[in-house]
């Protein structure tokens, strides 16, 4: 046990590095680093796996502060605790540009945090995705090699949120005995006290989702490090509330929400230095404590070598497809299994909705990429995301492949993002396009981070028919290709589906939406070899009979209705091509010269999407015609809307006509 | 108590409508009508106020379908209780192009729906709404005059959805005793048993926020009745779970996930009628049956007619102040009140951040248009949305006209549907504009059924600096953009800020989205009359001091930034206008002349946002060059991110020039 004394001056080393920091910076929270300070340094000196010299040790325990807010709480650990490149000039630069302290922790600059988090209740529901990978890989791999908790740090803001209770819900139906909350219970928020808006008693919610709970004083060690004793022990998730002072330490402001977002003032700090006995300048750490943070810092590394002894001693067979799933490599075989799809898929023909053509796909697969965790928020037989064979994970059993999410797509899309996070496994999900809106902050988040998380979206417009208008996304592909990094693909038959499967797969950098179709449409593409046609994100799937006069561009299920307007068009002595758009992104990301060529010079451009226009300009220009949505759908079988709005063949030939009568 | 024979009859006539419909739509839900029908006839025949002939007397009882894939058995309730639009022929067009009777209930399609839900989770979101607003608007007229219940049916996957306790949360701490959720307790959702994907004991659950909970067997008339009855007298919120059997009668499917979504099929149904004793033909109601029914509903008109007696005697000021409230008229003073904000912004001048000119306008408008009711997830003084003087409301207290939500933006941005559809009042709220996406299902809910929410989300860009990508909107502009019937708009100025709000008050049949900055802006509007420049959408803020050669667009915070870029361009003898965009949706509701007259005909054009520019061509066209963002945000102060990311005077002049040589 850490002596009282030592215990205070460790934590009060973030405290100060916290308080000078957000000085500096002249914006930020100094509050909750300094009321959890107690917390993280019982955890992070007692408690926490980890080695700051390899901060992607697979094994290590995951520590996921879900108040991103008080990242300088995150800053200051890494520094004590030695990881390297979070120096002290480093936390001078808190929240400028370039840094690698900007305001909300960000993964994808900083090492040694695990997350990018900020928008509140996201971290909590991505570390159930993290313990999920953990159970799922201990499962496949062993103990010996996976054997990690995952801790979170969590506000009152965070337990506000819904998606908290999706998250709560999953944990504790699945038993995620290794993920342990620490909420930083100090009453207060932006407003002031949290009673003014709430009197939800946490503890018994938690429980009724099935975990264990405690409350202790966050400001004593011994609780802290009883406590986080007891939840690793425990054989359900855990909630422990600690009660805690934001802002512990300052006379004047402690206890209320003057702390919680605004630097304190140099006299006030002054006066915390009085009050905490707090000697050293700013920036400046006294060499016992930071010698104390260092030895706790290093003492990590006996268990990473005793971890990486027992890999090395692990079957070959096992260790390198360890490390191949670590790596985020794909096996070879994938390729192979792509090809074969498409060839099935000409040689069978027919009409097949895209949502069975991906479960066709998946079928083909999943088998030879084992890494790929699939799951659906209750739509499982509609999203056609479980694959043949494949197994539901259990509570006692995470040896399957499948996550039946519930009606969750929040925490689902969040838990995804652990999932990847974590390393080790692919999580592709199920849901109607429609309920993307209900996970656009974990989907924006993933494109944020730069991770390899797969949406599967079905049903994806006025197609899906009956469920009418709250059902029926008009809006929602151009929302999702508003967001920057998010890759959305719109295939238009089976061969695109595979070939969009793909590269989601082979996108490590970026999060996948694959929007699929429920009704049933044409095969069109026959050709089916190695080459994949979708990665440029738009190709001529139809030649004109002679030099194009009319250009038709179309994503998805309306490419075959282009091509119906087409042959219309061809019948009318009009030579006309058409091109399917099964990527904006990646389209628009080739140079100029290529797109223009895609595009081409006839003297009609018509482009056909049932949804809005929003978007399209950027691909075919504000010269060219569009059929597609103004409103909302409505409630009638899917054929019936396509003719209600507007989108046949006859319309399209029509626009093209009239295009080319103003020429 | 209706005998039980009678009772049976009653219910199974919901049956048998709902079978019926979905067999003839060949697509529907009937599970959870034939499982809810008994609690739906002893709510609709012993407990809900209300009457058929006037579906919107105010002080009627709401219910609320919030699992709205059961929209069968509501239909069939209407029409069975005399709600004459819908017909039995109504019925027969179950989910056809135009009918009364699409997919999901639709309140702006069908008489006696009082929500459009679908979505899961929105309706008893939506509820909590209803339920304080009548609280509130009873704190103001008295019970003579308000005096209602809200009752709420949600299923499995409502209780699954986070936003869900989000609202037990406000429910309970607000102490909505009035409001009643039955819960049809299946345990069946579609991917099967609801043990597969959760565990949560939701009594316990919403106990611990506060909710008086009960179970009882969902097919016990009785029962039934005493738990409404015994949650009218109490002084919380009740959940009472309804133990059902889905598709309640069917002798193979019942109590199987294989009758919540698909039809029954003619053998099922046939099966089906003999199991339960039915005899009648489709569509047909035994002339006992819907006498019943009739006499039921019927017996409502008396307590109509003395509620319409109490308001006939309230005080004549009252009276047509609750008149006035209900049918959604503004107050006359309210332009009065927006010239005198525009007065005093541009006498006052200097710079300030439109988040606080909307405070300015707040305080201006809120003492002469009683009936808004703000608030704020937990950023009131970061949204500035409450105005001078405003009290908050409190458990006991619902006099006030100021929420503290909580960080609960999708609860509260359900509730505020569910405030406006009561009527009576009109609801704003406040948050950030990036956490927009935490509430866009319920935003999109406003926006189908044309409801008046004002949405305050402030922190419109990379402008509000430090707190990073997580916190900086890029791509919200264009999302919110996208969702149609969705009044966006983004002021430059105080003056502008007046004027958006004048307009969003207006908009009686859409909801609006000011977006508004946290940074400072000069002022630039020195006109203060009762001309609302900003209803056109867009307008010439700055002429050219010649034939313009060059224009520029903006809006909002990058609107002053044009301004500098044209006296940069002016000072190198390039005529330059510029343009203000309030509201791209206000703009291109004009006719297209008038449209082209504001874009101009200057040789450069040059659109700036601090946004992507999706969107953007449909105002100005592909030609235009663009100054925006194509990547998420960064941390760091907001003048140097302006600066980082090429959002400067010098980068617009640059490339009007640009454009200007390659003419």
């Amino acid at each position: 046990m850490l002596s009282r004394t030592s215990h205070d001056r460790m934590a009060n080393a973030i405290r100060f590095l916290a308080m000078d920091a957000v000085e500096a910076a002249n914006s930020g929270h100094p509050g909750l680093p300094m009321g959890a300070a107690d917390i993280a340094t019982v955890l992070f000196t007692k408690v926490l796996k980890y080695d700051p010299t390899r901060p992607f040790w697979p094994d290590r325990d995951r520590f996921v502060l879900s108040a991103g807010h008080g990242s300088m709480l995150l800053y200051s650990v890494l520094h004590l605790a030695g990881y390297e490149k979070v120096t002290i000039e480093e936390i001078k630069r808190f929240r400028k540009l370039g840094s690698l302290t900007p305001g909300h922790p960000e993964n994808f600059v900083t090492e040694g945090i695990e997350t990018t988090t900020g928008p509140l209740g996201q971290g909590i529901a991505t570390a159930v995705g993290m313990a999920m990978a953990e159970r799922a890989l201990a499962a496949r791999f062993g103990k010996d090699v996976v054997d990690h908790h995952t801790f979170v740090l969590c506000s009152d803001g965070d337990l506000m949120e819904g998606i908290s209770q999706e998250a709560a819900d999953l944990a504790g139906h699945l038993k995620l005995s290794k993920l342990i909350v620490m909420w930083d219970d100090n009453g207060i928020s932006i407003d002031g006290a949290t009673s003014i808006s709430g009197s939800t008693d946490q503890l018994a919610r938690f429980a009724a989702s099935g975990w264990a709970t405690t409350r202790i004083d966050g400001h004593d060690p011994d609780a802290i490090l009883a406590a986080l004793t007891a939840a690793k022990a425990s054989d359900r998730p855990t909630l422990i509330a600690c009660r805690t002072v934001i802002g512990f330490g300052s006379p004047k402001k402690a206890g209320s929400e003057k702390v919680h977002g605004s630097p304190l003032g140099a006299d006030e700090i002054a006066a915390t230095r009085a009050a905490l006995g707090w000697e050293a300048a700013p920036f400046e750490i006294p060499a016992d404590v930071l010698a104390g943070w260092r030895a706790a810092g290093a003492a990590g590394s006996a268990a990473r070598a005793a971890w990486e002894a027992r890999l090395a001693a692990a079957p070959e067979a096992d260790r390198a497809e360890f490390e191949r799933r670590i790596a985020g490599t794909l096996p070879q075989a994938l390729e192979g299994a792509i090809v074969a799809v498409k060839q099935k898929a000409v040689a069978d023909g027919g009409a097949v909705a895209t949502r069975k053509s991906s479960e066709l796909v998946l079928d083909f697969i999943t088998p030879v990429v084992p890494e790929m965790l699939g799951g659906s928020a209750d739509l499982t037989g509609s999203n056609n995301t479980k694959a043949k064979g494949a197994k539901a994970i259990t509570p006692d059993d995470f040896a399957g492949s499948f996550v039946h999410w519930g009606v969750r797509e929040h925490g689902m899309a969040a838990a995804m993002n652990g999932i990847t996070l974590h390393k080790g496994l692919i999580p592709f999900s199920g849901g109607f396009l429609v309920f993307s809106d209900y996970c656009r902050p974990s989907i924006r988040l993933a494109a944020l981070m730069g991770e390899r998380v797969i949406h599967v979206l079905t049903h994806d417009s006025i197609g899906l028919g009956e469920d009418g208008p709250t059902h029926q996304p008009v809006e929602h592909l151009a929302a999702l290709r508003a967001i920057p990094n998010l890759l959305v693909m719109r295939p238009a038959d089976t061969v695109e589906t595979a070939e969009c499967w793909q590269i989601a797969l082979q996108s490590e950098g970026r999060p996948s939406a694959l929007i699929l179709s429920r009704q049933n449409l044409p095969i069109l593409r026959t050709d089916a070899t190695a080459e994949n046609r979708s990665a440029g994100g738009a190709y001529e799937i139809v030649a004109a009979s002679a030099k194009a006069q009319a250009s038709l561009f179309a994503t998805g299920s309306e490419v075959s209705l282009a091509v119906e307007a087409a042959k219309l068009l061809e019948a009318q002595g009009v030579p006309t091509r058409v091109v399917s758009i099964p990527s904006f992104e990646l389209f628009l990301e080739r140079p100029a010269a290529e797109r223009a060529k895609v595009i081409g010079d006839a003297p009609a451009k018509v482009a056909v999407e049932a949804a809005i226009r929003m978007g399209w300009d950027a691909i075919v220009g504000s010269d060219a015609a569009f059929v597609g949505m103004t409103s909302f759908g409505a409630s009638a079988p899917g054929k019936d809307l396509f003719a209600h709005f507007g989108l046949t063949p006859d319309k399209v030939a029509a626009k093209a006509l009239d295009q080319l009568r103003q020429v």
